[in-house]
């Protein structure tokens, strides 16, 4: 459970429609200046991941999903799910270095099983890159580490807490980028105490939600749609459909609660363009995650203008390389204009001064199909260039913008 | 155990010389704006002295005390003495709060057991004055403050690893001004971790030097010469002799390796004027412990020079309200003429952004005497005042300096 919650919402729609996918999912070091092997001892890499695959949920773990997991006395996961969740065991990978000194690791097999690698495995690896920079430091050394942390939280906090930021929500995402499991339970455990629950809405990792009373909280994924295009590989057309159907599987299983639209995944423009004004009407907002934020949020209020639905009750969730910063301009720029939610990650959970890489793990490949991301930043595409090209010509993707993942 | 080496060693001598001298200490608030009895429970400090009286030294550190406080193959202390200390337990305490919410506290009996009174009873009260500025702050509250300890510190190591600071010297002296055991505990690991052997001689804390491998580091007090005055108060003549009599069995008993002056409980120009050239030339060097530390320091190698002695084979050891900038200013100050050492106590144990308070516990009678402290700043004087102005005559002091004393 040590994972992102909305690998579960995803997982339950996966398991009831399309468990046996056959995928693979593909670690990406997008900080490509660094050679993860000279610094991570790939063999430890290679026991923790195996220890991970020893690891199963446990009963008191499902029972609180049943319980925690109900909005609006609905359950959002259901039996059927949860029972298979309860032998679930995580599918196996292949890790190799290659003669670049590159990380080369792909999770493969049935869809059903694949999706709950991505966290886990950037948490363990995110954890050892720190765990690195820090061998060569005394004992004290590696407490001043916590300590630098802990006066930025510190002073997270008190921004948070002043009278501007009286409306401002947030939510911890952090899980994928922490410094460590200890420390991301220290940050949440703080945000919930010195902060309103309404100001900290909750925790994205479902363990440390059920340890801290928080609600799970989550959005949903680009793999949703990318994958959907290598179930629906047919032609151009579908492929182009294939966005849709993630709407209608999502909205048939989920509903109004869980009702974020992930916009980016071919470029906004397509998606904004192929939206249906009953989507637009009923789904809750948007989530952001890359090209320029304050511009994202103008498009979307003047989208819903332009539907002549009120911006005021949607909301766009912020959710890209955020810092406090930016939380406390984008909240003040939109605050009145339309909801803001924030699902903060990397500076939240991994702000000891130590160097932060951008990692991510992404579906690569299904039923025998290259898979593509293209996003509104192209530092963020993700796939091989014929694909990529051909998927820009097929959603009309005319983004050229490339800014640096820093996080 | 938890108590400055000094203690012990200024404890034998009175063991073997004057155990049964009736004495009275007095806790002594300097820092009067504050009522501490406002600030802390009066009922819990209370408890935790008589808690102290239930605590025996035990045969570890009974059998640590042999085999570390040798020096030059010759043990500082003696198995008649250890006998003793093995079945001492602390004497009564007076606790009373007066109708202006003031703290009386008085330790009293014979002097060979209220000696040991002083450190652990500011322990005690300088821990629950800094639990008193906490009460009302949450964990994480609570846990930045230790942060910024950490920072601060942090710091300070930082400071003393500078190339200029190589040479430089100095042991922890904060046991009676701490914020915390533990705190102390972890800012002497620190030290001794991040620093040489050389640069970091050690701790006045007993238990703390056993627990770390470190030498127990110590001089002497006031409350040598003080009582000594009640011992000898017969007349004037025998009063000021009875600070000499304090040099004579202090060498007799310890020789070279604790021969440190401190030379200012009646002003340091009586104890200058008074010393023997055969001292001048025998004693180590001198404790500074108030006025002003570099007029000080060059009255020293002054005296020595006018002594025929080379003050580069003497030293200074300052101990009057260091802090990490002074430390520095006065290696640098006398770098080479004269050696130096410095006893570091409430910025190093006890600096975490909490006010800290002057507080002591000074002998105030002796054989049914007042005993007077003046010292070369009037703020640090103790006596009544009809003894105060006797013993400023018999010892010619004319020292009118008044500076506020912070720590």
């Amino acid at each position: 459970m040590d994972l992102d919650f909305y690998k579960l919402t995803m997982g339950q729609l996966i398991f009831l429609m399309y468990a046996h996918i056959p995928v693979t999912f593909s670690f990406i070091n997008r900080s490509i200046d660094v050679q993860l092997p000279k610094h991570i001892n790939v063999d430890e890499l290679r026991e923790q991941l195996e220890h991970a695959r020893t690891l199963r949920i446990n009963p008191d773990e499902l029972g609180w999903l049943v319980s925690s997991t109900s909005i609006s006395g609905k359950r959002i996961l259901q039996d059927p799910y949860l029972k298979f969740l309860s032998t679930l065991r995580l599918p196996e990978f292949n890790l190799e270095v290659d003669d670049d000194r590159r990380l080369h690791l792909q999770f493969y097999g049935p869809w059903s099983t694949v999706v709950y690698w991505e966290t886990i495995a950037l948490s363990i690896i995110n954890e050892m890159w720190c765990q690195s920079q820090m061998k060569d430091m005394s004992r004290f050394e590696r407490d001043l580490i916590l300590t630098e942390g802990k006066m930025r939280l510190g002073k997270k906090i008190a921004l948070l807490n002043q009278p501007q930021c009286e409306g401002l929500t947030f939510s911890d995402f952090g899980t994928r980028r922490r410094f460590s499991g200890d420390w991301q339970s220290y940050v949440v455990d703080a945000m919930a105490n010195e902060l309103t629950q309404a100001k900290f809405r909750g925790t994205s990792n479902v363990r440390l939600a059920m340890d801290h009373h928080l609600r799970p909280i989550g959005t949903s994924a680009h793999e949703l749609p990318m994958i959907m295009s290598g179930i629906m590989h047919k032609n151009d057309d579908s492929i182009r459909a294939s966005n849709q159907q993630v709407l209608t599987d999502w909205w048939n299983l989920y509903g109004h609660e869980l009702s974020i639209f992930l916009p980016d995944t071919y470029g906004t423009k397509f998606f904004f363009d192929n939206l249906t004004h009953e989507q637009v009407v009923n789904w809750r907002g948007f989530r952001h995650d890359s090209g320029d934020a304050i511009e994202f949020g103008e498009k979307v209020i003047s989208f819903y203008q332009s539907h002549d639905v009120d911006p005021r009750e949607k909301i766009v969730v912020f959710s890209d390389g955020l810092d406090i910063e930016k939380i406390i301009k984008f909240y003040g720029h939109f605050k009145g204009r339309i909801d803001t939610d924030n699902g903060w990650g990397t500076t939240l959970t991994n702000d000891m001064g130590l160097r932060t890489l951008s990692l991510v793990v992404k579906a690569t490949e299904a039923c025998g199909h290259g898979l593509v991301k293209l996003s509104d930043n192209l530092a963020k595409a993700t796939g091989n260039p014929t694909d990529v090209e051909r998927f820009k010509k097929i959603f009309g993707h005319t983004v050229t913008t490339r800014t640096e993942c820093k996080v």
